[in-house]
């Protein structure tokens, strides 16, 4: 029997990734995966200052090949919607016809006209004005709902950012659009910025979006940070819309070049890892944790305090329509070993499965090398963009593989962080489930992850779970399944692996973890004087 | 006109070097060099436990092939005298004929038996026991003219070490002998340990032999330290002797092994870095910085308080006979960069000087990474074996050359943390003074550091003033010269290179240094704390 289809369009940090799924069953039937371009040539990026930009048509380009890959051989009459979810906060400067700034001439080699990636850090300055102003101004304060801080990663401090920075910009952006939701609307055709959909998802997590102030911060606050940002409010679309309700369909032009039908529903837009806890088939009070270049930890509740103090935010419907979706996350994560991969491929690359080999061999020691995994800032607990990495414990004798299993363990340690502050917040937290490149392909490091949060970790069966996602939503969008729910009850892929603490080394790590704690304390107040 | 010439033999870590100077002028008419060969191969080491270790032989082959090898050509009656110096504190358990317990068949392949190289860090438990018990037992505290901290490197820690954890060899054992020591007296022939020749340097800077309390440690003292070390104090000669006094004359074996004649002086023994001041030239005041794997700092002054807190030592004639011979030091400077170089070493060799060039080319950054030199622990000032190296400020964008960058600005911050110490014990430091191999290789660190301590440093002329100041010794012991002084003004190399500082980067440098300084007692204070 030939099952209807849905694809999910999944646009990660260096690359995208298509899957055709059955809707049947959620069997994946195609897979098919684009490197961006410029971006993998390092174009409009200055890593050492932080500053990671994206050009426009390295998705374009990316939307085209892997649909068209996918789709190699099937029937389209059998695909019945698209879902799509990407990293976020990715904003963008649009014109007053939705087109990024970076698609038009004035701007084509300029990187605030480019999407601004979430690792991009250059808005420190902003998201600190924003947290200042908020904790202040006598209003509502707007980052309650997002942890109580406010992230020089998200929406607001990028768009004033840009703002502040480029007055040429200043005067030719109409709006500042989310990649995700951005791409839905290109999909569908809808090419007017102030009335195209909003993703609850970016718009809660990443916008200060929420339904008790009536959407998004007032005018008054967004103007009291900055005169800049005076009028802003009102060039964005004062609603969100959750994933499970559709956008539009494929308008003619981008039926045409991805030879799909005009029928096709396009999904609501999703942040990734959003998407991946969906597609990891996430029930109440799991958490989803998406181990990648960077972590994003979710996890959805009826039951949510008011306010979750030093998490990212807690959206209603973020996540699962009828849950609060929470999300928190580590900054950096596989990051940490690529960028110590990096500095030990000075003369000749080398691999993180040589360095995993060696650091899996070493002895547990908790007097050894002990690091900080904040070298892109810290996002949850608390977040801080002011920190950064450190490694101690160093003599003449230490070696590749001990700091690089001091790197694992820090980073493993940054995830029990996270997960004590859900529970002393009073949330529950009754399973771990892990998705991502990490969580498949890096046994040493979920081992120890295991070992270090004294929980088990269940690995989802896919290795595509937030793509897996989108076509969930595409399913539901599409009227296959008449809710979130009952979509994952048939896609989800299950669990095929499960790491289980080993009792042996508990007690040490806790130790291990213990010290962490100790010197991260240390090192952000001397970091904080440091200023 | 064919000068009278003596032999210095230089003993570092890595190899032995041989000069043959004129006596006349100091010029120096031969070179050799011999790599140690045990050690090149890592023999009897643990880089991991900070254990190294020296076999007896890799010095005695090393010697014939050095003399050997400075005498091809030359008419051996020329020579009049030998100066040795060696590392210290790097001592060796001896058997009632002086034999090296590693030359022995019973201990042949017992590292404990061998020499303990002065950078070796296994005694650290003994030297807490000894400062607890000096600074309490209610007799002298015989660390007072050692800065008040006995170091884990020095000879009684090093005995203590061997002594408990080695019952074989506390049997075998009948003295403990200073390198410089050993080999003075094994050219003379000389085999009785309980009389030979003690060298006035390695005894007051490494063995707290003072004359106020008439030589070493009472038995009393000792034996309330360890009872093991009860009794040792006699097997060690009461005496010390400054290096411009001869030990005796080649041995006929030696003489005939070396092919010179068994006239040949011996000088007293010294060790490296007290040498290399001598050969350096230095006067009432001045720093000489030996700048290599490690830094000795050594100053001569005429007026020194009764105690120098913090510095490792102050003994009546250790450099200069005449002077206090002060000694600091850094527990590891060129050891940092090598460290990083065989870190980025990984996967294929790299070179400093790769690394030295793109460091070089980087900005001041106050706020970058900063790094902590403490990779060997720290010996000045107040030494503290417990720490350990440190590099925080790191991000997703910090590259080899920046972490490099950061190592070489912590040593310097370490070299000014020395100076600054003196100056603040009421001890002048008239003018600094730089010998070793990264004095005259490395313009990037001399600069940097001339820029961090803000002030000139000169760089003595020749590479090999260690070797020539035991040539210069072995002169004035053979007659030639009345003392030291003399011997110093017509035989010393001059300087050929000056660091001056650049106005412009003094005060970013400060910034830098008072951060480091900031960051160094947080982390002391955590180091301590953690234990």
């Amino acid at each position: 029997m030939d099952s209807i289809l849905c694809i999910g369009l999944d646009f990660g940090t260096d690359s995208v990734r298509a899957v055709l799924a059955r809707t049947d069953n959620g069997d994946i039937i195609a897979t098919s995966v684009h490197e961006y371009a410029r971006w993998s040539r390092g174009d409009y990026c200055d890593p050492a200052a932080m500053q990671f930009r994206q050009h426009p048509l390295d998705y374009l380009e990316g939307t085209e090949a892997v649909v068209r890959g996918v789709m190699a051989g099937i029937d389209p009459a059998r695909v019945v919607g698209i879902g799509i979810d990407t990293t976020g906060s990715t904003p963008c400067a649009v014109n007053r016809d939705g087109t990024p700034l970076a698609l038009t001439p004035e701007f084509a080699d300029d990187p605030d006209a480019m999407f601004i990636l979430w690792k991009d850090h250059t808005a420190i300055a902003e998201a600190e004005r924003i947290n200042d102003y908020a904790h202040s101004w006598g209003g509502p304060d707007y980052t309650l709902y997002e942890g109580g801080t406010y992230s020089s990663e998200w929406f607001w401090s990028k768009l004033l950012h840009v703002l502040r920075r480029n007055p040429q910009l200043r005067r030719a952006a109409c709006s500042f659009v989310e990649h995700c939701d951005w791409l839905c609307a290109e999909l569908a055709g809808q090419r007017d910025p102030l009335t195209i959909s909003r993703s609850r998802c970016a718009a809660g997590h990443k916008a200060m979006w929420h339904e008790s102030w009536g959407g998004l911060p007032a005018d008054e606050f967004l103007a009291g940070v900055d005169p800049l940002l005076a009028g802003w409010r009102c060039r964005i679309s004062p609603q969100s819309q959750t994933a499970d309700l559709p956008v539009g369909t494929l308008c003619p032009q981008w039926a045409a070049r991805l030879g799909l039908g005009k029928h096709v529903v396009i999904a609501g837009g999703m942040i990734d890892c959003h998407a991946g806890a969906v597609g990891a088939g996430i029930r109440a009070n799991e958490l989803v944790k998406v181990f990648g270049t960077s972590t994003c930890d979710i996890l959805v509740s009826k039951n949510v305090p008011t306010c979750v103090r030093g998490i990212c935010g807690q959206v209603d419907g973020s996540v699962v329509p009828g849950m609060i979706g929470l999300e928190a996350g580590q900054a950096a994560f596989g990051d940490v070993y690529a960028w110590f991969r990096r500095l030990l491929s000075y003369e000749a690359p080398t691999s993180l499965s040589k360095l995993d080999k060696e650091a899996a061999a070493l002895p547990i020691n908790p007097q050894g090398p002990l690091a900080m995994d904040w070298f892109n800032g810290r996002r949850s607990p608390d977040a801080n963009p002011h920190l950064s990495g450190a490694i101690i414990g160093l003599n003449l004798g230490t070696t590749p593989a001990m700091i690089f299993r001091a790197l694992v363990e820090a980073t493993c340690c940054g995830a029990r962080a996270i997960i004590e502050r859900f529970i002393s917040e009073g949330i529950a937290v009754n399973a771990l489930l892990a998705t991502g490149g990490i969580a498949r392909k890096s046994p040493f490091v979920m081992q120890t992850c295991a070992d270090i949060l004294n929980r088990p970790i269940r690995v989802a069966a896919s290795d595509q779970v937030c793509a897996l996602g989108g076509a969930m939503f595409a399913a539901v969008a599409a009227g296959v399944y008449p809710d979130t729910e009952t979509a994952m009850a048939h896609m989800s892929p299950g669990f095929d692996i499960t790491y289980t603490p080993r009792p042996e080394f508990v007690a040490q790590y806790d130790q291990l973890y213990q010290r962490y704690q100790r010197y991260a304390e240390i090192l952000e107040n001397a970091a904080m004087a440091d200023r």
